[in-house]
């Protein structure tokens, strides 16, 4: 069974740990083998252009979610885990959560499609927390589902028509990261700082719902987390800056970051000034158009 | 030129100070006349059941927000206003809000339609700040456009196809009631508290976007504005919850309460539920159907 998996963007501003996008820039794919004994599960073999940056064994995160779902079966077996891994970690992309999600969907497959959605997401979740160390669905979501999740109460799919610019600046990944950037999120907000938070979500929500991209984009564009975390973010503000005046419609901090997603209508003019930016700040990086991608699935 | 315009349930639960529905509970109407001189307003007359509830002269609501509205129409005209008062104060229900909005668009319908819709909503809300202390639009907005309107980047307005119960409780209303439950909001707020309050928003605008009531229901029913508040609602939780038992699929305090809007789809057996859990509390209620209202216009 073989299953291909795509990178996310989570948060898209506003929507801090509750909101992701599956896109089609880069993905994992997983290739597991059910034997007996369990549960259990073990990456065996890595490869791909990003396969030196994650641990072959058990402490993988698709072996981490590979063992969570088969668990959640209540199956005796272990699966042995052969990974193709094209996510770039460290870069606000959910590499891990799409080593997650395709392992977690190969499972169920294989078992034949036994697990609820939520099995699916809390199993896909346990792949995050090894690699991150918090199970946050906001990137294994999307992934295993495809399109744009929100995890509200319920896990909601919308599917909206939208298309962004995705850019990756190449420079040096912090130890931790992901953790350092989740200590850069205040730990308490006033009142008046949580409303003009939430009412910005309410206008990305009421956006990508009634195909009002401006208003979509307006409503990415603030989050106090991306506020808080962009000063760690390689030429935020001028590629912001740049990008807007190209014809964004709006921005955000992909993850953790650094890379950055920005909506757009004429995206081949935000594709072009974002590398213009990155060029004068003397970044490495990679800018591309990028659309929702489909949920992991066999290939 | 006579114009009515409709009660209002602001907050929708977490939707606070962003969110508000025009309900055909009650209204107000307000027949204006422009003289020379000003720009200026005051109530000549105050007619209707709750007629004795507000002042004349100056300093009613309506006469703020019409002078606020000749103000930013650049009229030296002094609206003279009489005022039928049909929204009780001091229950939830947007009563300034309504004054506001009937006063607003009834000079802007004289003025042959001048002011823009930021103008109509910062001029009554005008109103409001006379009366409440506070220029909050989240009242004033639904009472002058209708339906449900969500105050982000931009007022949006959605016409959901939705039901509710309204309950209104009868209790003395204590001084300055608006100032003190906006005083019982907390002044900050943990990271976690604001990402589960926004995640019920974020199920209560797809909810009510994509017609799923339940999803709807779910999201409007936390909200830690609500649950701060909800101490001083009589008898909040005896009510809630024979709501919920007898079918209601979400609740909210109406405004700063003491009324509280049930989402519903079988109504009649939520106004029964109701009915009984205020009449086991001894408390005198008026609890009915209701639906969306329109804008305030002409009568």
């Amino acid at each position: 069974m073989r299953v291909r998996a795509w990178s996310t963007s989570a948060n898209l501003g506003p929507g801090y740990d509750i909101m992701g996008i599956a896109i089609d820039a880069f993905s994992d794919v997983v290739e597991i083998e059910l034997v007996s004994g369990g549960p259990d599960a073990v990456v065996t073999e890595v490869k791909g252009p990003y396969a030196k940056s994650v641990p072959l064994g058990r402490r993988n995160s698709a072996a981490a979610a590979a063992r969570a779902a088969l668990k959640a079966a209540e199956q005796h077996l272990t699966a042995r885990i052969k990974l193709w891994k094209g996510v770039p970690p460290g870069r606000g992309l959910g590499s891990s959560g799409a080593s997650s999600a395709a392992a977690v969907r190969a499972v169920d497959l294989e078992l034949g499609g036994v697990l609820s959605e939520e099995d699916l997401v809390r199993a896909a979740a346990e792949g995050e927390r090894e690699a991150s160390g918090s199970p946050h669905p906001d990137n294994v979501a999307p992934s295993l589902f495809g399109g744009l999740v929100v995890i509200g109460r319920r896990i909601v799919k919308l599917d909206p028509d939208v298309r962004f610019v995705l850019s990756v600046p190449w420079t040096p990944i912090p130890e931790r990261k992901t953790e350092k950037m989740r200590s850069l999120v205040p730990r308490s907000v006033d009142i008046e700082e949580m409303v003009r938070h939430y009412s910005h979500l309410a206008s990305l929500l009421l956006g990508l719902a009634t195909g009002d991209l401006r208003l979509a984009g307006e409503g990415m564009s603030y989050s106090l987390v991306d506020e808080s975390r962009s000063k760690l973010i390689p030429g935020y503000r001028e590629v912001r800056d740049i990008a807007m005046r190209s014809g964004a419609l709006g921005v955000s901090i992909s993850g953790a970051g650094p890379s950055m997603l920005f909506l757009c209508e004429e995206c081949d003019r935000v594709v072009e000034g974002v590398r213009r930016a990155y060029k004068g700040l003397g970044v490495p990086a990679t800018v591309m158009k990028v659309a929702p991608a489909g949920g992991a699935d066999e290939v």
